[in-house]
């Protein structure tokens, strides 16, 4: 087992089996073949050729919306896609830039459209020795249940700022007060594109680190989280090298953290393969 | 201007004008097409063909550093090549493994070997405030005369390891006890690949951070440094952006800096480039 298991299995997208999904001038998303042909009988909606899917819906953000979503409607009926996660992600060529159309959260890997989240290390310092907050991700979630995860990660809905969402994950995934978030240090943004049973994942995670108090004990509240355990750091490296205990995403998070934080030194072996394996670039 | 010019200068680097550089099974170099050409003369050890040049001079590393060496002095006899740095490069596929042949580091452009190097942010913590040590290359510098730099940088030489490379350069660049550069943490690698007049760049920089003690005041002793200064890291930011003053590659260490200590925040419009700009997949 290795590290570079843990980043293949996030960048397993294969070009050839996959066309883009395109408004305008502008990418906007990633189809793979079979989710494209799926696509042939809303011809109202999207035009599919055999080397890309064109957006034909028209008018303002909550026009095409609304039209997706009809289209969404008919793709959980067929269980092509699972059912509403209500919440909707903003579907745009680029960060910042404004939204085509909004899409439900369990559509995003059927579309390939890019996704943003934000990922929090917890992290105390006792003497030289860092340890990291995990937490353990409750059974009953869809993605990646019972799996490890950081002490805060949550995605970026629709209208909401990337700190706000930070914030408001960490209430209620850790019951952090948010006057203690507010001095986590953004450090950065892991990247990478993923082929799933759904879908392509072409996720983007800003991460931020947060040394926390000694006294602070993580509660969680939504019902995400069934309990966090602090672990020394390095243990947690050995760790994400030797198994997939870890939610696929948050491996690449901890390698971030421990190559910034000299965790990982430049002796390890597979060193310079993590340091430039987790910040897939944009397209 | 913008943090994405400085990006793409390192990276100007485009696969049709280069062929690859093999030996054995293993790509070792990627020579420009111009500079393949001028390897057809010398057909004992080199076998050039369209897509790609073969290294033919067989034997020990020492064997084929020899051969290759004859090849230099007549390359640099052209002025294909510039003067001897009487430094050796290790060329390998890649990092770790054993070298095929050592390169004079005036050569290594020539054949785009990789080449390694050292990286150090010296900095300073005053309240919530963070600044750098910023040295100034001499003007009798053969690459980037006059530019700003790191407090210490240096090619990593044939036989050498990162850490030795560190303390070394610490010591005669920056008048760095090793003492204290013994302290500094390893926080990741840089990578870039640049066609640059000589060939192509393709580097790799093993990144280092080091909290200077206040009363600390660095002292060239080398001659490769004329002076430094200690800069606020927002306004170090701020001059990478808007200028060329720094050196090439010492912009994308800076950017990685800020990047991993909050100095550049997310709501920067160009902060998922940077985030995804600086570490070039190895291949």
């Amino acid at each position: 087992m290795s590290f570079r298991d843990r980043i293949r299995s996030c960048n397993n997208y294969d070009p050839a089996c996959v066309v883009p999904l395109i408004a305008g001038n502008d990418r906007i998303g990633l189809l793979r073949r079979d989710n494209a042909a799926a696509l042939q009988r809303f011809p109202d909606v999207f035009a599919v050729a055999d080397d890309k899917v064109s957006l034909l819906a028209a008018g303002d953000a909550a026009a095409v919306s609304q039209a997706v979503e009809g289209v969404v409607d008919a793709l959980v009926a067929e269980d092509r896609v699972p059912k509403r996660r209500n919440e909707t992600f903003e579907v745009a060529p680029r960060w910042g830039a404004p939204p085509v159309f909004r899409l439900d959260r369990g559509a995003v890997p059927f579309f390939g459209t890019r996704a943003y989240g934000v990922h929090l290390n917890g992290y105390r310092r006792e003497g030289d020795e860092l340890y990291l907050w995990v937490g353990r991700r409750a059974p009953d979630k869809r993605v990646a249940p019972n799996k490890l995860d950081n002490l805060v990660a949550g995605g970026i809905g629709n209208g909401h700022g990337v700190e706000e969402t930070l914030l408001k994950e960490g209430e209620e995934e850790a019951a952090i007060p948010t006057s203690l978030t507010k001095s986590a240090v953004p450090v950065g943004a892991v990247s990478y594109r993923m082929d799933t049973t759904l879908g392509i994942r072409d996720d983007v995670l800003f991460v931020y680190d947060l040394e926390m108090p000694a006294d602070f004990v993580p509660k969680n509240r939504d019902g995400e989280i069934v309990g966090f355990e602090l672990m020394p750091a390095a243990a947690v490296l050995d760790r994400v090298r030797a198994t997939e205990d870890f939610k696929f995403n948050v491996n690449l998070v901890i390698l971030d953290f421990a190559l910034r934080h000299g965790v990982l030194r430049p002796d390890d072996r597979e060193y310079l393969e993590v340091a430039t394996g987790l910040h897939r670039p944009l397209d």
